[in-house]
This record gives structure tokens, sequence and C-alpha cells, in this order.
């Protein structure tokens, strides 16, 4: 089937474009000393974890217990839940699933720690678990600087190992610059190598420091000390990162495809993706606003408004703009949001569909 | 099961609140001359849509093809498309629905309606459509000034009978009092009947108008002519429109519960809920940015931030604020696209889950 046959909206990825993705991370970290551990939050497809696997990745990262059970299903034997682990369902939960891979979590509470401990106790288990620090993202995770006294205060409780630090600092950058993007990725890395230095002073055996995302992981990779990183959207790109300098547009390997259904304006046009398929992401990059997606086919339009089931375009070109009946593709603004929204996307090769692939992860929140 | 008992992150529905927001609507449409279409975006679940019916809806109304073969699947024989439907595919499964149930959608360029037509009379078929005017939201619609000479340059494409005119205003009050509510709510439905009366001049025999959603509905529905009116919030509510005083937080019917996994901090908890699960839907309501939703638990505590899989909360209260392992119930800003976030709901009578329903139009955006 040609690609433009496809009934829209719908998730299509150029299948050259995503290989060469995963090939250029892989390329990148492997000529560092920290291995790739790639995020699978983006694709949530186990044929994308295969590949990111056979291309030199070691282990999966997720960010829930749910993405976890889903690719130890599909084969996967070595995951890191990316997240702290709370409630009874999910340390059962936690238990079955540390009984057929190698699985490891965070921990940044000693009620979070203790929960654990109870669970590996009862069920005669041992669990690995990284402590989490906050390196700047004000999310989860302790203060560096209070690092030291949380390991030292959940090291007598048994049933679990301390064996490593972990840290996600996002990217907020002032500017897009490659230098800023290395100061971010070097602050992050280094604070997660102290705070490890700090706890091996202690006695704590740290095997492994993992850092950083697709921005930032590149870099972070040569920081003295780093053990792994796990970028997550460089398998699509998108065009906030796009508009970082991160990618080239041409570089973003996932688009939506989506009919224009209605003209009703000279300067309006109405597509049937809205934010039920592109989410409401904004990314808004360095003060502007990008509108809601970049259109392929009409890259001075903007999408300015997302209804749950239209999206609004501003037509600013001279000439007529996209006509009812078109087909355009649509880079979103952030992808991994957009594919939780779909069941399943397309494989393009050089025009045709060359696959459906099902989202297997999608939904997995829990 | 207590309903405590539940994993998180999950949807939670109050039976109880439930069913009395689908009886208040339908008792306030009830007392007018206007039926009450409701639409099912919001819920995506046949079983509402099956409550919906007995208690005197006539019909339903979906934003999306594929919706309708849900509900068609589901024994639904009357279903209005609120939207156009564009493309070769969608015009094979509109003939194919059309063969099986009473179905209806909306017209708004020549260019749409041709290709219905074509189908039509490709497959000796009579397709029925409201014709779609722009009432305010700009969205789309054609121009009510402009619908007179549209309706004639369609009148001769055979297959297609113009058999009512379709509107929808939204609700973005400047102050959130009843009287500018009724005033949104006359403007759209007395637009919409001015259209039809002009329709009728022409000889066309407009059947239906077809007005309003959850805020303007019973206004709207008093409006002489008006015949019908398709509210699709009001059976859960949410938080965006409590603040706009449609309802009580106590008639919020869904709640999402979320467990705090972190306290890094005095003044932050995080929950399990980011917005995969809540939706980044802000909702600004009257210039008033409520943050991602409300806590039942804590009123004061302003959900500020979403990511992918964590809800971050400012904990403004002056006690110590939610521990880690406590489950919290979030009212979301907006439900529908909530709702078209999760698998599944629990339905909750008197704290004990009563049943697990299946959100069936999940994810059917085409």
């Amino acid at each position: 089937m040609n690609e433009h046959e496809l009934d829209t909206p719908c998730v299509t990825v150029d299948m050259a474009v995503l290989e060469a993705n995963i090939r250029r991370m892989a390329g990148l970290v492997g000529a560092t000393g920290a291995r790739l551990r790639p995020h699978i939050k983006t694709h949530k497809t186990p044929e994308i974890a295969h590949m990111q696997l056979r291309n030199g990745s070691a282990g999966l990262t997720v960010a829930k217990l749910g993405e976890a059970e889903v690719m130890a299903d599909a084969g996967f034997d070595d995951i890191f839940i990316a997240n702290e682990l709370v409630g009874p369902t999910k340390l059962r939960r936690l238990v079955g699933l540390s009984r057929r891979i190698s699985v490891r979590s965070c921990v940044d509470s000693i009620a979070g720690a203790s929960m654990l401990s109870e669970a590996a106790v009862a069920h005669e288990l041992m669990f690995e678990v990284l402590l989490d620090i906050n390196t700047g993202l004000d999310r989860t995770g302790v203060a560096p600087k209070e690092a030291r006294g949380f390991a030292r205060s959940i090291s007598a409780l048994p049933g679990i190992r301390l064996v490593g630090v972990f840290s996600y600092a996002g990217y907020r950058p002032a500017t897009p610059s490659p230098e800023e993007r290395e100061r971010w990725a070097r602050r992050e890395a280094e604070t997660a190598v102290r705070v490890a230095d700090e706890l091996r002073r202690d006695g704590v055996h740290v095997s492994e420091i993992s850092v950083a995302g697709t921005a930032t992981a590149p870099f972070a990779a040569t920081v003295p000390g780093v053990t792994e990183v796990r970028p997550g959207t460089y398998v699509f790109n998108d065009i906030g990162y796009a508009r970082l300098g991160l990618c080239d547009p041409s570089q973003c390997a996932l688009t939506i495809k989506t009919t224009v259904v209605s003209r009703p304006s000279r300067d309006r046009a109405v597509i049937d993706a809205g934010s039920k398929v592109l989410a409401l992401d904004k990314r808004v990059v360095c003060g502007r606003e990008p509108g809601y997606g970049f259109i392929k086919q009409w890259p001075a339009a903007r999408i300015e408004a997302l209804w749950e089931e239209h999206g609004v375009i501003r037509v600013t070109a001279d000439g007529p703009g996209p006509g009812v009946g078109d087909v355009l593709d649509v880079i979103p603004n952030h992808v991994c949001p957009t594919v939780n929204l779909a069941d399943r996307w397309y494989g393009i090769k050089a025009g045709v569909v060359d696959g459906e692939f099902t989202i297997l992860g999608r939904g997995k929140s829990r």
C-alpha cells in the first residue's frame, strides 16, 4: 500500500530515518566509556527496542512497571525502571517481575525504601535500587547534599541493595547552543559522579551512575565515572528538538498523517488531528511558541489551535494553501505523548507501507 | 474490592454522581421542546450511552466515524457524526455504516459535499447531512451569511440530502455568570434558527436544528425552533466546569486515583499521574490558572507541573501534606482527553468497586 492510501489521522515512521537515528546515538555513546540504556517511553514498541539492542544497547529503561512488564513479555531481561515504585499492588507486581528478569528501580524516600525492603524480605528477594538525586529538575530525587545521609539511613534495611546513582536533569536551555548543552550535561553528570564518590567513601558499592537524556547523553557519556546514559526521544526526534538544534526536521522519523476536512476561510484550514492525536504539548522553546506541530508540506503554516478532534491551521502562504482532502504530514512538538495516544504506527520505506507495529506499551501508566 | 485497593493511577467514577448527572440533564432538556442527543466523546463507553438512552436521549452524537462504529457495534442505531467526513477510506466506512444504522454527518465545503455525493451515487445510497455553520468558534463551518448560497450550490448534488443545521459555539465567557451563559446559548441557537429559516425559504426541508454543549444546552433547548442539543461533559463534569459555576466539585463523577511516590521537599509532593494520565489541558478559566487538576483531599494544593509520568504538587497547607504512599483523588481539568488516555474505568458505589468498564471508543480518532 502506498503511504497516501492510509486512513487518517495515523502515525507513520520513516524506517530509514529511524534506523539512522538509532545508529547515530549508538555510535556517539559507543565511542565513550559509558553504555547506552535507551528509554523506551518514546516508542513503547518492542520491535524498536529490539533494534536498539541489536545496535549495542545494554538493556532498557522504562518509566513505569507496566512498560517493564510489556518489554519482559517481549523477551527483554535487563530493565531499569527509572521511577519510584510505591504501593502494595506495585510491590506484588515487582516481586513477580524480579523473578523473571533483572530489574532495578529508584528510591528517594525512607518510606518508599522501607516498602521495598518489606516486600523483598517477605518474598526472600533482594531488590537492587538506584538512589534518585535531584540535579535541578525539581521533580523527584533527594538533594545531592543530603544523598549521603539518606544512603546511611536506608543502609540497614534488609532486602534492598543500593547499587547506583540515578539522575535526570532534563534540558531547558536559555539558548540553543551546543556549548550550553554540554555545560548542562556536564553539570548533571559531574554532580552524580560526586555523589557516587561520597557514597563510596561510606562503603557503598556504587556500580552504576545513570544520567542524561537525548539532548545531553552524548556529552554526559564522556564524563569519567558515568556508566550509562538513557536517551529516549532520539529514535524519532521531534520538532521541539529540531528547534533546539538537536536535529534537522529531516531527521524526524515520525509524522502524523492528517487530512484537511474543512477550509472555512481564506486563512484557515482544519485537519482531522486534534489534541487526542497530537497531544497538547506546546514545548515552548526559548520563548518561541511554535504552535502544535510542523506541517512538512506547508512550513510557514501554523497549527494555532487544537480541539479534541480538530486542528486549526492559520494559512499564511501567498498561495491558496491546502485544500479539502489534502493529506498533510505533521511532525509533533513532543513525540512521546503523541505516540502514547495511538494504538499502532505504520513503517514507511520509500513511500510504501512496510509493516504495522502495535504500540504495546501505550497507556501502561501503572 | 475497596476503592482504596485499586492500583494507581486509575480512573474511577462515582456511579451515584454519574446517574444523578445524567438524570439532571435529561430533566432540564426534557422540560423543553428539544431532544437530547448526548455527545459520547466524553465517556466513549457503551454502558454510559445506554444509561443516557434509558434516560430519554434520542440517539447519540459522536466526533469520529470510529466512535460511531463502536457505538453501532454496541447496538445503537441512530448516530450523528458532528464532523466532516473526508477521504476515500472514510467514505467507504460511511457506506458500510449507513447500511447498518441511521447516520448523519456534516458538510461545510463543496469539495467535501461532492465526495459524499459521489460515494452515495456509486453505492446507490442517500446520505443525510447537516450544514455546519460557524457561530463564533472559528473552527469548521460556513459563515451564517454564506449559508444560503452554500446550500444552493450543493442542492444539485445527487445522493445527499440537506436535512438540518449544525452548530457548536463552545463557551468562553468573560465572566462565569448564568446570565452570560444564557446570552451565549441564545446567540448560538438563534443564529442557527435564523439560518434554518433562510434555507426553508429556498425550499430546503430543514427538520433538524442541532446546537450547544454542556454549558449551553439547557438554555439553547428553550429557544423556539431548536430540535436537539448535544451536551457531553455533563455525565462526568470536571473541575474546569466547576470553576465556571456549572457544577459543584461534588458533582464531578470522575476522579483519577494516584499515589504519592515521592516527597522530596517540604513544599513538594510527586504523584504517579502525569500528562499521559491527566492530559495537559490547563483549561485556563477566566484568566485563572488552576494547575492541572483538583486534589480532593488537599484542595489548597496545586498540581503545578505535569511530566509524562509524574505530577508535581506544590503543597501549601500548614500541615505536613500528603505522605509517600498516600492515595489521592484528582478531578481533572478537562475530563474528555483524560478519559481518552485510559483503557478502562472502575465504577464506585459507596466506596466499593462495582464494575470495570472498557472505554471502547478510546483512541478512535479515525
